[in-house]
């Protein structure tokens, strides 16, 4: 093949033939009754059920390609949806991609695109795979991704389940994405711990930990995309609870983090509650039951009292919500 | 509620507070086991099957602001999709909606698309509804769509299973909405037959007639998006069959579009062989059973001669394909 031929662009080449380079890459899914190439997929759904979460992601307020590679991009968008199937306990069988690029896009950039989406199926989701899709052009370059999921015959996890006596406990890690995020937008890319560049731009998270807290015994989870404190605010908000974050455990992981990465543990421990992006999973658990391997215990869960709303406190009182806002958080500027 | 705030921005507002406008307005999903609010959707899959499809609109290549209402739009991405989903001969249940718009979008812009899918979802698909969806900010107007559907035991109706002796059928209408098309390029939106702008902007599908054509027996389907040649050409080669279209057949659904759309007869037959976004049905059916109700008989498929290659032909030797090409056929521009 001619190099002219490899570096084809979007606008040079029919849809056909561009879906022709890219799917050979794409991952299989074991889930699959009918694959690409007809109108629909057909998907096995063994219990009766399946779980659907969608997640588009925009150039600009959501990456920037002076940041990410296309390898990259197919990591991240892989890997946050994955990590909502997770957070209902299930196991992720299966996606759909569209991806909407500028006409001088070349298709090498779609097939790097492919190849993350691959990685991360491979490694985070072993039978997961890419069951279909669409390619349209447009100005801004545009991901978007529905994946699915098998509860396997189990309830499902929501955030409503969280009961007074519960312990709070968190699987992934939290506060590397936010730090790398900042650093980005300092514009310290080239100094940075890569730990904290990669933990936002190719997020890791422990999408097997979902099923593995659902058969722990888990009451209710989430993933952590907004923040530790709106997340755990939300399931408070759900649970009708107050979720009281203990000082201790957070200072624990404040310290690891702050010698990992060579910063300050207060701007550490900052990242933890309001950085956003990490994609850890907060769940509950029964206090008599054992946590599972690889969960950290952060707090414990209490009833509202007659005048309270639900909330998450840290002793010293409620805390603020906070983290990354897109409407109000992007200039509408992609660099 | 004052007008300032009913006209308040995407980026104006807080995500949770503009959901809390569209989601009521959203059409619900009678599969559904756990609806919005959690990480996940929970759907039913009663046979352990889902059918599955996505599709994207672009600003752009998709369509125009210039000519679109958000009613329609929102119309246009349901109705796409549920053809999808018919095309299998499966029941549609349920969709997520990604939504990406500028910052300056008014929120009830985006009601008004939520509309449009409430409209089509209880009209074209009773039952079916948005169960989940993603809001994005972006330079460029983006819709994407996944829809889900049930077999309800059946076996999906594939591209690949037409077989010789077969009768080829449509179900819907062909040409309108490629004269449609023609007529908003040519500047003509105004002086335009309604009904062809209608089939353009907000398809009205005959999504009940894939379940129909599969209880009906047909051997093969899929929904007619690109152009009657370029789709029929699509079966052919999945079956490994030609398809011979009969001359006469096209002359009445030529006579009857010119009649009822006010343009000559060659015209008309150019755009149903042509003309693409009909979403029309095409479906094969034993030669032995009667075809269902509103399916109209275009043609038969033979087997390949040893030194054929699959094809599509009137009598008069092999059709070129045509249709839509959004990856050459659009300058970049909006308008």
């Amino acid at each position: 093949m001619s190099e002219n031929t490899v570096n084809q662009t979007l606008g040079e080449m029919p849809e056909s033939a561009i879906l022709a380079r890219i799917f050979p890459r794409l991952p299989s899914s074991d889930a699959t009754i009918v694959g690409p190439g007809d109108d629909c997929a057909v998907m096995q759904a063994p219990d009766g059920r399946f779980v659907v979460t969608t997640d588009m992601m925009v150039h600009g307020p959501d990456f920037r390609l002076e940041w990410s590679t296309p390898h990259q991009l197919g990591i991240k968008a892989a890997a946050t949806n994955l990590s909502d199937v997770a957070a209902m306990g299930a196991k992720p069988t299966g996606m759909v991609v569209s991806i909407a690029a500028p006409k001088d896009t070349e298709v090498t950039f779609l097939e790097q695109i492919a190849d993350g989406f691959h990685d991360a199926c491979l490694e985070l989701a072993p039978g997961c795979g890419v069951v279909g899709g669409d390619l349209s052009v447009s100005n801004t370059l545009t991901i978007s991704v529905t994946a699915f999921g098998d509860l396997e015959g189990r309830q499902p996890l929501l955030r409503s389940g969280a009961r007074p006596g519960d312990v709070v406990a968190v699987t992934g890690r939290l506060g590397l994405a936010g730090l790398g995020l900042a650093a980005l937008f300092a514009g310290e890319k080239d100094t940075t711990n890569p730990l904290l560049l990669s933990a936002q731009l190719s997020p890791w998270p422990p999408i097997s930990q979902g099923v593995a807290g659902a058969l722990g015994g888990a009451t209710s989870a989430m993933d952590i995309s907004d923040s530790l404190i709106m997340d755990a605010g939300r399931i408070a908000g759900a649970s009708g609870v107050v979720i009281v974050l203990d000082e201790s455990a957070l200072d624990d992981l404040a310290a690891h983090l702050a010698i990992e990465c060579g910063v300050d543990a207060s701007h550490a421990r900052q990242a933890i509650l309001y950085g956003g992006e990490d994609h850890a999973l907060l769940m509950t658990f029964p206090a008599d039951v054992a946590l599972p391997p690889g969960f950290t215990a952060l707090g414990h869960v209490v009833a509202c009292a007659d005048d309270e709303t639900p909330h998450v406190n840290m002793g010293e009182g409620v805390l603020p919500e906070n983290g990354w806002n897109p409407y109000t958080g992007w200039n509408g500027e992609i660099s």
